[in-house]
């Protein structure tokens, strides 16, 4: 029988989001289940495996899926595991062998790789990276993730845990504690949360005006404040988006010289921050890049709707099965 | 007729130097042609092509040879061009084709690629990292250079150009002027020239006692001056070790997170400082490191006898011809 379908399944930290993917990337039925207070990946899996299942049935059976892909944080792409994941509590062990249990479950081959790199395959297959063979993924999430593709294959390294470029260390002096127990990555300054950090520090040296002051509680601060003040036209709101940038811009500078991608695809969160973002980094790619690689290499953004981009990134990493 | 044969083809600063290489690596012939005045590639090539010939003639004629393989600065693999070269008189336009004189000249097919990248290849055919299918060459010369292999593949990016790890901005305050017009870059300080450099630092700084002072004119001090001094003890000259090694290892910590590969190889001159910048360099990437990363990635010196490893490493390029 043809193989007609693939099954992505995204595993984040709030629910599990899956669906049916045809090859056009056309998502024909979906589901989710919370993320709920499963001890043990047993019983997680208990409870996934039959709503997978149920779609499976609607759509013709097992026979026509190609496979299931699996994207979720600290997957290995070699060892179909996952482990010393912080945000799921029935992943805390090592190793836990996902792929091969959601394979026992549905009777359909699973493979797993982390989120960052299943967004990259999503993009590669269906987005605004189809037919590169050469481009780099940030994900600018509560985290920074990355998915590295070079000549046409996703980047896994040695051990299947290559393209960890959140935690490229881009500030040395009065560098920020990061949660990897190292200092100054990337991530600390450019994620989410770390916007928000960079806002609090703003606001305390507190040397331009801003609105961002009358935040009921500025402790709790979000990137979205900042966008919403940034949209207003506030001063300091611009100058956060701008630091930001200019972070990720001579950043992408560096990773440029070890690949040089045809682009740098942003998606996540904050790349929703869009000119308040976007044209900083451009800059700073522009100051910082290496004569030869200086104009030549795209910034663009995903095109996949957020909702369905990590369904259907997951997905496309089933279509490789066979 | 079988292709026994590959050439190797090193275009240096000073000297080319060649050799016909067969399967095991083996040089069975060589020769070189001093780096002369050549004022166009049309008179470089018409001197080079018949010493090859020669060497072609002696051990049976073309067709027993796979290819010419070319390493050069700033070789283009996509391309088979260079251009740009600055140490190199006949390569100062853009574009110069090379590859396909070379071919015309001797009718053998050539490739070429450049030096650092051709050092990566000769290491992985018949070298320390034989067998490795991850694994990032750095080679301490004059200049940093960087070849990186991923999945078995040399990493030419969307351009040909990947690979300019010693352009990676390793320091942003108070950072060396770079050749490449930028500050700060990895081989500012790391080269032998960077080592140099730093010496001429310290020792203007004069905190700690030292021969180096004693040397004849402190200016010109050298790499391998430094070398000798650590060798009898010299406190400050280990400290110089010690400080290009630790720059090194910090910033193979971030190449470690792009692409987790199973060793870092080392190259040329300053790699034979051996424990006086290997020590370092090994603490400084277990300081950094991911802790994922941590103690997995080997710190390797090639094992390439030095006077061969140029012409070895360009002619294995050749084998994969056809």
């Amino acid at each position: 029988m043809n193989k007609l379908y693939v099954i992505g399944v995204d595993i984040g930290g709030t629910n599990t989001v899956f669906g049916v993917v045809d090859a056009r990337g056309e998502i024909l039925e979906s589901g989710k289940i919370e993320i709920g207070n499963y001890e043990t990946a047993e019983t997680y899996v208990a409870a996934l495996a039959p709503e997978l299942n149920k779609l499976i049935e609607k759509v013709g059976g097992k026979g026509k899926f190609s496979g299931v892909g699996i994207g979720v944080p600290n997957g290995n792409y070699y060892l179909g595991t996952i482990g010393d994941a912080p945000n799921l509590q029935w992943a805390k062990e090592k190793n836990i062998p996902l792929a091969k249990m959601i394979t026992y479950a549905t009777g359909v081959p699973a493979v797993l790789t982390n989120d960052a790199n299943a967004a990259a395959i999503g993009e590669m297959t269906y987005g605004v990276a189809k037919g590169m063979k050469n481009f780099i993924m940030i994900t600018l999430g509560t985290g920074v993730g990355s998915g590295i593709v070079i000549n046409g294959q996703v980047v896994y390294g040695h051990d299947g845990f290559a393209g960890e470029l959140g935690h490229v260390i881009v500030e040395r002096e009065n560098a920020r504690q990061c949660g990897c127990g190292r200092k100054g990555c990337l991530e600390t300054y450019t994620s989410a949360t770390g916007v928000a950090r960079t806002a609090r520090e703003f606001i305390e040296k507190g040397d331009t005006e801003t609105i961002l002051t009358e935040l009921p509680d500025v402790k709790k601060i979000t990137s979205k404040d900042v966008y919403d003040a940034a949209q207003k036209g506030d001063k300091m709101a611009i100058d956060i988006f701008k630091y930001t940038g200019h972070l990720l811009g001579r950043t992408f500078a560096d990773f440029i010289a070890f690949s040089s991608p045809e682009a740098i695809v942003l998606f996540g969160g904050l790349a929703k921050a869009e000119k308040w973002i976007m044209d900083p980094i451009q800059e700073a790619m522009d100051e910082y890049s290496l004569g030869i690689f200086k104009g030549k290499v795209k910034l663009l953004l995903s095109e996949l709707p957020e909702s369905d981009a990590a369904v259907l990134g997951a997905s496309a990493l089933a279509w490789e099965i066979n």
